[in-house]
């Protein structure tokens, strides 16, 4: 799904094209929610970090949970993160992949504005902390059947 | 998906547990080929960056394509990269992610091993740029349904 210029090679029928930012809201949104999984970026102390996690969007945000303990809530509260969100389809070879950037606010899980319901985490075990991403960034790109 | 400690807090009847190397390699290779996609993830020179890529796994590397001109290839060839790939099922809410550590090393897609068979990137254009990743580190954790 990288990018690179038009040419003789192919690779199918398909072609990639940016998203516009009101696209970007649209799958970034409807893809969270209970069944919603997002990729958390960011940098670590010595490389990179990446871990998936569930979330929604709500409120102009993506909210997920942690634990406290996590390695996420160690390095990432109040520290600029990706949030990477795609949906692929082998059938036809196409989709769409949507990068978030923005800071990270983490919260206690007590003070949820109301999210929690819609966020329904995947594994068993404790998240009392909330983390808030409030994009500055959406980029995507999608996929498309050639013209 | 995110990793915790086990509590009183239940987001369901799953829990992660982490993978084996074995297991991380037999994941990745299965789910490499014509249809497979990972998740490139390098510090760019502001923050880290991530792309979607067709891939496939051979000889003990992990290999994708891309142009000369993209940004992949402009900060990531010679350098430590990470490759995140994970396999979702919402209706189970199981799943595993892997996450391959390694140098990448870029080759004119004219150097071919033997790979590009194997390797149909799904949009058109030119990706003369053959990156192999060579793991020096697998790590994984798998949702499972909870004994």
């Amino acid at each position: 799904m990288d990018a690179s210029n038009p040419s003789t090679r192919s690779g199918g029928e398909v072609r990639l094209e940016p998203l516009s930012s009101y696209d970007c809201w649209q799958l970034v949104t409807q893809a969270g929610g209970p069944d919603g999984i997002a990729r958390v970026v960011w940098s670590g102390p010595d490389h990179p970090a990446i871990v998936p996690v569930n979330y929604v969007v709500a409120d102009g945000f993506l909210w997920f949970q942690t634990s406290p303990e996590s390695r996420l809530a160690r390095e990432c509260c109040d520290r600029r993160v990706l949030v990477e969100v795609d949906h692929v389809d082998p059938a036809h070879r196409t989709g769409w992949s949507v990068i978030v950037t923005g800071v990270a606010t983490c919260l206690a899980a007590a003070d949820d504005p109301g999210v929690l319901g819609d966020l329904q985490v995947w594994p068993r075990g404790a998240r009392q902390l909330l983390v808030r991403v409030e994009p500055d960034e959406l980029s995507g790109r999608r996929l498309r059947p050639q013209q």
